[in-house]
């Protein structure tokens, strides 16, 4: 059977745990986006001051930081730093052959953590709440990284 | 027929909007080199002062920050921030089995959309032009996401 | 034979330069971590500044910049820029059936000219260094990327 193909398990798992990623990563622009709206500030282009009908009322205060948006855009920095190389890990840990049980624990749990690191930097949680839930998505991300390594290697 | 050949029309399709997403990327790290070296400042790095033959005449505020290159530098953060999910939820979307037809308008009008928020970022027009821009290639970038979990799920 | 597979050798050796530049970008979410807790600062969320048993004497200045840390950062957002376009051109190349002789070139030449950005970049090596040894690796990123499209427009 193919590696590739819905009919492995193991592959529609990476491909359920991949697309619910991407659509938390589309989320954090989106999230962005109302922020940005109801704080009616935190833009970054200086072209951002022209009245338009999603800005009718200008004011030179719109560009500068604003940490309800800064918030949201650390987070998603966090995801850029994590979530592409999750994306392709998990295609290439697909190659290893892992076994079906693994391999959902292994995706799920990312999914899970990821999931759960949004809401802690959301709300605020102490750092130690974050770093832990970070640290579980990262080993999984090195696991699976090594795995693809040496499955490769030794064919 | 495997769903990853290029004699699946599909996948060939993805292929090219996915090899033009990459070079459009890359070419924002080769604009932003361009305009650091026309402007002769917007640098990032303490030792960016030190003489050396692309920089023979360094001068303090070569480390400040540069609108010209600023702004090349906030297009390609938003690349960063779309592009990586596009180039693998257009990859799982192939599994899907979409219709050629509804594939390469997604794949396409992804790619214009795009290139014309580019355009629009770099002269500078109304944030609003710019953001229906995004907006439209978000969409593309969900609605993808969405039928590759919908794919992965029913099988 | 399959392209997607780990008995194709010119698969194998990409799956192999993808593990090593993926676990080369979770490497520098650690080495952020490590700089910020030898610095005792360059944190960036306002609640870090709360005593954790990671910090357990907070002080105001941990949440200014601290270059030692904003170094990593800056290699890191480099990374960013690059490695997730890599590892898809990549991908799509095996599809082009390039001769192994070619690919290993291509692949290694990567892996080993982003680590050795890596060292330039961290020891603070003069501007030319580091621009060459990007260069090297983001023209290779262009010519995969070419290749791969070309290949899929002749199909």
């Amino acid at each position: 059977m193919d590696a590739l193909s819905l009919h492995n398990p193991v592959f529609a798992t990476y491909a359920q745990a991949a697309s619910v990623m991407i659509l938390k990563a589309v989320g954090m622009s989106w999230l962005t986006v109302i922020r940005m709206m109801q704080v009616g500030g935190g833009f970054r282009a200086p072209e951002d001051l022209r009245a338009t009908p999603l800005n009718p009322v200008p004011r030179p205060g719109q560009l500068a930081p604003d940490e309800r948006v800064e918030r949201i855009r650390r987070i998603h920095l966090n995801d850029l730093e994590n979530l592409p190389f999750f994306l392709v890990a998990g295609l290439l840990y697909v190659f290893s052959s892992p076994s079906l049980r693994v391999a959902r624990w292994l995706f799920w749990s990312y999914v899970v953590t990821r999931l759960a690191h949004f809401v802690a930097y959301l709300t605020a949680q102490a750092h130690d709440v974050r770093a832990a839930l970070w640290t579980v998505g990262s080993l999984i991300l090195i696991y699976m990284a090594i795995a693809s390594l040496a499955a490769a290697l030794i064919q």
